[in-house]
């Protein structure tokens, strides 16, 4: 009997991965993912058999995985948490019969946290830009939604070639409820090689260095910036 | 020199924890935290030095942790992700000139998605219904904008005794917005020991398990249930 493993690896270091993710690895005989990601666990595959496809196959991706795990262990691996934007979906929609057990991970929105500071510890929503799958104007009604309750806003998949507006277009729609001292980050590489962060505000803010291996987050109307570092409180009495 | 590791433990099972989050404990001279959470990680403390408190001494263990950080190697732990509703804010925030390191986890919801399927998939946001540190107008208006906005949406801290009732009022206010088939997970003690997990829909939703030790997951509108699963559909084609 075989089985199958949908795995957040984290951020991409190998030391943000969790312990489970790490055996789920060591036990597989087949790893599946995309080719970026899997050299992101490179250490830890050695010689196993590995299957890695190009951005865009995972519908494909994910059938051949539930394939080989009829009979083999496999792992199919996602970044950050692999329940977010990740694999676990699709997977657990196309599944029939095959076991198959998801391990979370360490999602972008917290990896790119720790390195800014402390800006989600307050109500806080994640919200991808990428309109393959979902209609614009259904992303921008909830950023703007999000914006007007005063959530802290993790944006994934914030720019790319084909949409190169979004992000300056819904950081607009921020502005309408926010000051212009509101800190904004933008991290990209988040705990792996070619990390980079700069803190900036909403009147500051500059898209030119964000890409997709970027994640930027806006505070809410508490956020502050302390010692260089972006921090929503809590609220408790200091 | 001392040095304050701000640590996010994940969800309580010691196989979810960061290898980052282990070396962290390993490395540290003394620990800080709440008692309930220090024993999560008791197999790693061995012979170290423990401070450790009641519920609500917040305040008072991060001076601790921070006074001690000044010559001592120190991690002060949190549940899930430090970063949210966990301790990395107000150490920042207090903090003086001590060196500080805030290493992330797994939150509770990426942990209790994992049990119960992927119901995080698409945008979603993490709403606390404490008020001990929000007003709860302010709670129940995130609530109805991220109903609104059609984000999946998890409640953590979602009852206590001295609040009996928020749970039930803002899963009204969220059926304002959803249909009655709409999944809905209660995961309590996600990934560590006494783990319990139900899935109901908002019509079958029956709060009387929910407690601290519990989180709530509501779905979109395109959430459904699956062979036992909750699963919200990212949109590709199967
Ligand atoms: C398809 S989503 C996958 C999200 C992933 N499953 C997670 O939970 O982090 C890809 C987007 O995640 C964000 N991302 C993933 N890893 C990141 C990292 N290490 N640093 C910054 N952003 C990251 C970027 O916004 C990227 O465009
Ligand atoms: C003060 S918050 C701490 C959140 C934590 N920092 C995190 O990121 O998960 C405490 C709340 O988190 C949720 N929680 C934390 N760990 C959990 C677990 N293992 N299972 C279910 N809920 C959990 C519960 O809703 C609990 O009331």
């Amino acid at each position: 009997m075989g089985k199958l493993y949908v795995v957040g690896i984290g951020p991409g270091g190998l030391d943000y991965m969790t312990l489970k993710a790490v055996k789920a690895i060591e036990e597989s005989e087949v790893i599946v993912g995309y080719t970026k990601y899997i050299e992101f666990i490179n250490p830890l595959i050695k010689d196993k058999a590995v299957v890695s496809t190009g951005m865009r196959g995972e519908v494909e991706r994910c059938k051949q995985a539930l394939e080989l795990a009829k009979d083999k262990v496999v792992s199919i691996v996602s970044t950050g948490d692999a329940g977010i934007y990740g694999m676990a979906g699709l997977i657990l929609e196309m599944r029939e019969d095959e076991e198959v057990e998801v391990i979370p991970g360490v999602t972008a929105s917290s990896a790119a946290a720790s390195i800014v500071g402390a800006p989600l510890m307050h109500d806080n929503c994640n919200i991808s830009l990428s309109d393959l799958m979902t209609p614009y104007d259904l992303i921008k009604k909830r950023v703007s939604l999000a914006a007007e309750g005063d959530f802290i806003i993790s944006l994934y998949n914030p720019k790319s070639h084909g949409r190169p507006l979004y992000l300056k277009e819904c950081m607009d729609i921020i502005r309408n409820h926010r000051q212009g001292n509101t800190p904004v980050a933008v991290v990209k590489n988040a705990l792996r090689d070619g990390e980079k962060s700069t803190i900036f505000t909403l009147e500051t803010f500059d898209d030119s260095e964000v890409d997709m291996f970027s994640i930027v987050i806006i505070g809410n109307s508490k956020s502050y910036i302390k010692d260089g570092q972006f921090i929503t409180p809590r609220g408790y009495q200091v």
